[in-house]
C-alpha cells in the first residue's frame, strides 16, 4: 500500500481537482481526503476517519455504498466484454436490457433513450437534440432555451450557460446567448414577504410570459427545469407550479425537459419528479440514480413526439450526427441493470420517501424555531436547513461571513457530511435511500451541535 | 439468455442509438449487431459470428480486448469503492497514481490534470479554461477558437463545432460563432496538384495568418489540432506542418491544444503524437487510449505556463466553477493504472510502431498500384486506404456512390471490421495494438478481395 505523504505529494503536484480552490490545494494549504472504503451510508478515508455520508457522494450513491451486487454485475461484464461501441445500431445484452429497464419505468409517453455519461452531456444532448427537432419542423429560429436562475443543468459552455448560478458563469463568460433565464421558483426567497404561495406562483408565470413576449415565442424552443431545485437550495416547488408553468408552454410550443439527474429513480419517494408533480416532459435527463454512481452513465430520455420527428429527420438527412465514444457503455449498462433491480428488490425509493419524511419531520423538530433558521424544507430523501441573520425580518447573512460553510464543517467535525450548498447558507441533505431511522437522527442531533456551535461560538 | 428475437425488438423500441440512421433501426430495416464477447483483436456477437476487429471499437480498445488484469482492477475496486466525488480535493489511490503516471509519461513541460469522461467533455473543459486563462490575465476579447476542416473533437454543441465535417454540423446550427475553422493539413487533396508538400504547407501557414489577420489575433485564443487527422481521414501532417504552424501561434500568442484522444498513449508508436511530431503544447486531450475503453475517462493534460494562471485565478476568486460529478470516477481510474501499466508490461506500443509499419507497408505494396486507389497513408497503427475514381487525374467518386461504406461491407462479409471514413470515400483501420503480423496480413488479403469484389461487381 503507498503511503498516505507519498499519495498527497502526488495529489498536490498532478491532479487538477473539480470545483477546488486550485492555488489552496497545490500549496497543501487545504486538506486532501482520500477515501479507501465505503459501506452502506458510511465512507471511510486512509487515515481511518469514518464518516456518515448524508450526501451520498453527490447525491449520487443512491443505493448505498458497497453494495456488491452492482459490484460483482460490474465485474462479471468487465471479464466478459468491458467495451465495445453503440454507433450504427450496435449494442450489448446489457445495454438493451437496460434501455427496456428505463422506458418501462419512465412515463407512458416516452419513448426511447440515448445514453450518455454524466449530466451534463446529457443535456448537452438534449440542446443539440431540440435544436435538430426545430430544423427538421422548419422553425430554425426556435431555437433559445429558457432555464431558471439557480437551476443546475452542468458545467459545460452551453450546460453551465443553462446552470443558473454566479460560481459556474463568473470568468467563464457564460451564459451564451442561446439561453435566458427566468425566475427561480424560491418562495422562501420571495422579495415581498407579504406575497402568498399562490401570489408568489401567479408573478413567476407572469415573469416567464414577459421574457417569452420580450423575446418572441417563435424564438423560444425549450424550457429546462429540475422538479425540485437541487444544487441551487433544494427546494421544492411552490404548490401549482409545474402546472401553470406547463400552461404557458403549451400556449407558446415549447419543450419541456425534466432534468431529473437528482430525481430521477426515487429520490423524492418516487420513480420520477414529473410523475411526483404532473409534469409531462418532451425528454427527461437522467444521470445519477441511472446507476447509483457506480459506474458513470447518463440518458436522454424522449418522447414519443419527438422521436417520431428525429425518424422524419434521418429519414431526410440520413443518420444522426452525435454520439459519444462512450455512449451506452457495457460497463455502466452492466451497474444500471443492477441497480434498477437493486432499487426494487430492497424496495429502497419507498424507504426513500418514508426515511426522507422522517428525516424533515425530526429536522423540523429540533430546528424548526431556531432564531437563525428560516426555513427547513425537502422532499423525499432531500433536506435543506437554510440560515439567516434575522428570521422576523427574513435579513440573510454576508456570503463573506461563511455562515452555511462554517456549519458544514461543524458537522463534519463530528463525522456526518452535509453540503454547504453553493450560493446562500443553505446545508443540504441528500443520503442513500437506505438510511435508517437511527441514522437520520444521528444527523438531525449532529446538526444540531454544529448549529449551536457556530452561532454560540 | 435473453434469446436475440427479444432483444433485438427491446433495441428498436427502446434504444436511441448514436450515429445512426434512426427511422431505418426502429422500423428494423438494418441489422442491429449484439456483441457478447471479445479476446485480443476479435469480437464475437450472439449469433456466434466471429469479427477480426481492424478499428479496435473506435480506435480506442488499444491493448486489445478481454484483458483480465484490466478487468480484476476494475472488479476490485467496484467491490472495495465504486464512487467517491473528487470536488474540493477528494481523490482516490487510483486517481492519485493515474495523475501521477500520466504526468510521467507527459511531455515535461505539463503539469496536472483534470479528469472527464470521454473526448467531448475533455475538449469542452478545455475551452473553458482557456476563456477564464484570458479573462484572469485580462484579455477579455481573446476567446476564439480555432480548429481545421476535417478535424474531429467531439460532438456536444461547442466540440462539435471545433470538429470540421459537414455529418456533425447538418442540422444543428454548427459551428458556433465562437469557432472558426482553417485548411485540413491534407496533401493528397490539395487542389492545385502541382504543388510540393512544402508549398502545401507555406499554403496552410499563409491561409492560417490570413485568416487570424483578418479576425484580429487579439480576437484569438488557441488553436486545436489532432496531430494526426483521424475521424476527418486518417491523415498524418505534411512534413514541416506542426513547427510552420507553431511558429505563427507563438508569434500572435495563441494557445495550442493538441488533442491526442486517438494518439495519446502510443497509437503512432509513441507515447504521444506531440512529442512524434515536435509539437509544445499547451493542452493535451486523452481519452480512448487512457483506459484502452474498459471504462470511461479522459483527461485534460495543462502545462506549467496554464496551471499558474489558474492558480491565479482561483486565488483571486475563489475555487474553479468547473465540475463532473463522475471526474476521476475510481472505476475509470483502476481501468487507467491498470491500462498504462499493461501497455509497458507488454511492450505494446513499440508493437503498434513495427507491426503498424508492417501493415502500412503490406497495404501498400498490395494495393498501391491499383488504378482506384489514390493514396495509402498511415502512422503507428493507423492506415488509411482512400479510393479515387481517376488516378492520373485523382478525381473523386459521388458520395452518393457510397464506395467507402460498399468496401467496408464486402470486408465485413468476410469477418474483417474496417471503417469506413465519413467524409470522402476512405477505409481506416486503426487495430489493438497487439495485431500480430498474421492478423495484419489477414486483413490485407481481406481488404484486397473486399475492393476487388466492388470494383469488379
Ligand atoms: C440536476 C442536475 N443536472 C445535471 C447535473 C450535471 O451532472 P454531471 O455532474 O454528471 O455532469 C447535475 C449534477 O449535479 C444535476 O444536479
Ligand atoms: C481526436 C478526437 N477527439 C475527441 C473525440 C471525442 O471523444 P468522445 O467520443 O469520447 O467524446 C474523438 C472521438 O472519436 C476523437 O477522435
Amino acid at each position: 500500500m503507498l503511503h498516505n505523504d507519498q499519495l498527497s505529494q502526488w495529489d498536490r503536484e498532478n491532479f487538477f481537482h473539480p470545483s477546488t480552490h486550485l492555488a489552496q490545494h497545490a500549496r497543501g494549504e487545504t486538506a486532501t481526503r482520500i477515501i479507501r472504503t465505503a459501506s452502506g451510508c458510511h465512507i471511510e478515508d486512509r487515515e481511518g476517519n469514518k464518516l456518515l455520508d448524508a450526501f451520498a457522494g453527490l447525491y449520487c450513491v443512491n443505493v448505498g455504498y458497497g453494495r456488491q451486487e452492482i459490484a460483482e454485475a460490474i465485474a462479471d461484464q468487465a471479464r466478459e466484454l468491458a467495451y465495445y461501441h453503440a454507433y450504427v445500431g450496435h449494442g450489448t445484452e446489457a445495454s438493451v436490457t437496460l434501455s427496456k429497464m428505463i422506458l418501462d419505468r419512465a412515463p407512458d409517453h416516452m419513448s426511447k433513450v440515448y445514453f450518455g455519461l454524466g449530466g451534463s452531456d446529457a443535456n448537452e444532448t438534449n440542446v443539440k437534440l431540440i435544436w435538430y427537432y426545430n430544423n427538421i419542423l422548419g422553425r430554425p429560429e426556435k431555437k433559445k432555451i429558457i432555464s431558471r436562475w439557480r437551476g443546475y443543468h452542468g458545467s459545460g459552455l452551453v450546460t453551465g450557460s443553462l446552470t443558473g448560478l454566479e460560481l459556474f458563469h463568473k470568468k467563464f463568460d457564460l451564459p451564451l446567448a442561446q439561453v435566458i433565464h427566468t425566475d427561480a421558483p424560491y418562495y422562501f426567497r420571495r422579495t415581498d414577504a407579504a406575497q402568498s404561495e399562490d401570489q408568489f406562483v401567479a408573478q413567476c408565470v407572469a415573469s416567464l410570459e414577459e421574457l417569452i413576449a420580450r423575446e418572441g415565442a417563435d424564438t423560444i424552443a425549450a424550457f429546462i427545469g429540475e422538479p425540485v431545485l437541487g444544487t441551487g437550495g433544494i427546494v421544492p416547488p411552490p404548490a401549482g407550479y409545474w402546472d401553470a408553468i406547463q400552461a404557458v408552454l403549451r400556449k407558446h410550443d415549447i419543450l419541456l425537459v425534466a432534468d431529473e439527474v437528482v430525481t430521477g429513480f426515487g429520490r423524492l419517494g418516487t420513480m420520477f419528479g414529473s410523475t411526483h408533480y404532473g409534469m409531462t416532459p418532451d425528454i427527461i435527463t437522467i444521470a445519477k440514480g441511472l446507476t447509483s454512481a457506480y459506474a458513470p452513465l447518463s440518458g436522454s430520455i424522449v418522447s414519443d413526439k419527438i422521436w417520431k420527428v428525429l425518424e422524419q429527420g434521418t429519414d431526410e438527412n440520413g443518420p444522426i450526427g452525435h454520439g459519444w465514444t462512450y455512449s451506452a457503455h457495457p460497463i455502466g449498462a452492466a451497474a444500471g441493470v443492477a441497480n434498477l433491480k437493486l432499487l426494487d428488490d430492497l424496495n429502497l425509493i419507498s424507504n426513500a420517501g418514508s426515511v426522507g419524511a422522517y428525516l424533515n419531520q425530526t429536522m423540523q423538530e429540533a430546528l424548526g424555531d431556531h432564531p437563525h433558521v428560516g426555513e427547513i424544507r425537502g422532499e423525499g430523501m432531500l433536506c435543506a436547513v437554510e440560515f439567516v441573520k434575522d428570521r422576523d425580518s427574513r435579513t440573510f447573512f454576508d456570503a463573506n461571513d461563511k455562515i452555511g460553510p462554517q456549519i458544514a464543517a461543524a458537522l463534519l467535525a463530528q463525522g456526518v457530511i452535509g453540503r454547504a450548498m453553493p450560493q446562500g447558507d443553505i446545508l443540504g441533505f441528500a443520503p442513500p435511500f437506505c438510511l435508517t431511522k437511527a441514522e437520520a437522527d444521528e444527523v438531525v442531533a449532529k446538526t444540531v451541535t454544529a448549529v449551536n456551535t457556530v452561532f454560540q461560538g
